[in-house]
């Protein structure tokens, strides 16, 4: 059973308007929801269009609410649904200021990099993102599931990024195309490492706070462009992860 | 003016069998295109249904055919067509045996991380890629259009991978769950670097033959449970890179 104000709601959370209004998120798939359920994310509302085991979901608290396909349609994101779909809680951020290492986010636009990105703090051990504010959201529906869960385990904190990194003390590591080599890095004990925008990369009033300038070499006689934002942030995390 | 005889060949083009039986492939998108004009890639045929300036394409045989809107989208792959379709042949392999390094890839299936992959190869340096069998084809039109240009630059190879891998007397490299740390690897100056397919990673029958098994770490407490094979791809052949 789903009443018709909880349709309301959840198709209300499409949009980020009313995600930020009730500080709640769209989640949808079995293993994505029992992911964000163990990771500790507080679920609200919980609906499937399969008939389950009572036992599979024995708590009582998180089992599924049995809806038809059609009301499931209504509600999802998705053009094919999973047949399940959840809403949690937003987290509460803790303070930034105690976390050592901190990656920052200038306009990355692309819901599958940001995705992706919180997928490759999680791996490496980044706990904090913060992002300037025109960043995608980080409880769009797309990147909740790129996320892979990773959005419960990691913290993501939109600021006005050009007076918050004004205001910082530690280094800020920027990727950049004509930076120093990874190999002549040597990663501090706390930093910043700054990643910008899919096309423009990191913008001039930014890019100005830029401490350390990296760049990932290619071969000298390479004919891609550019590697992908998420791809950078990956090769460089690891880097940094190899050297912590 | 397009004919019917080229559009019953495109439309063929779109299927793996006549790709091969013909030895062509589509791009799409006038930006590919020029980049695979520009890497040596052989046009054979080119459509748009955008008016030109004839100075954009003054040299006549790389100069596109004015087709209609409803001709494109009979010969686009793309449910959205960019208005710019061509077809080129595919490259003839050369020798394998006089590459130092060669990545092998085991059943890989998501066009989106094969054409990342190639574009990796690109930017790193790798010139030749030979993959098992069932490995999707690369001239599947969303490879070809997620390796941005790469696919005129890097040759794939299609083998039996057990016996290929079986016939290497240069040390093979292996992406796996359990193996060293990147910070223990010594690259030598041939080799063989294998990635395994999306869920099941490298297979016994071809895992058998890993000299050498690498991991990549990741946080102890990390909570996502592995990287994409084409992240991983992009993470290892920077570390290879590096130590060249």
């Amino acid at each position: 059973m789903i009443s018709n104000s909880e349709i309301k709601l959840i198709t209300g959370l499409h949009r980020k308007k009313y995600r930020d209004l009730h500080n709640l998120f769209i989640a949808e798939g079995e293993k994505l929801i029992k992911d964000l359920i163990d990771s500790g994310a507080q679920l609200t509302h919980f609906y499937t269009t399969k008939s389950i085991e009572p036992s599979d979901y024995a708590d009582e608290v998180k089992s599924p609410v049995l809806i038809t396909e059609r009301q499931m349609q209504k509600i999802s994101v998705q053009k094919n649904p999973s047949g399940w779909l959840a809403i949690f809680e937003q987290a509460k951020n803790t303070d930034l200021n105690q976390v050592p290492w901190v990656l920052a986010l200038d306009d990355v636009q692309d819901p599958g990099n940001m995705g992706t990105i919180l997928r490759l703090c999680d791996w490496f051990g980044i706990t904090h993102v913060v992002c300037s504010e025109d960043t995608v959201e980080a409880y769009n529906p797309k990147v909740v599931q790129s996320s892979m869960g990773s959005i419960a385990r990691v913290q993501v904190h939109y600021v006005l990024l050009d007076q918050w990194l004004a205001t910082q003390t530690k280094p800020i590591f920027g990727a950049v195309l004509d930076g120093k080599s990874l190999t002549d890095i040597d990663w501090p004990k706390q930093g910043v490492l700054l990643m910008g925008n899919e096309g423009q990369g990191i913008r001039p009033q930014r890019a100005q706070f830029i401490t350390d300038h990296l760049t990932i070499s290619g071969a000298p006689e390479r004919g891609a462009e550019s590697l992908n934002v998420a791809m950078a942030t990956g090769i460089l995390l690891h880097q940094w992860h190899l050297n912590q």
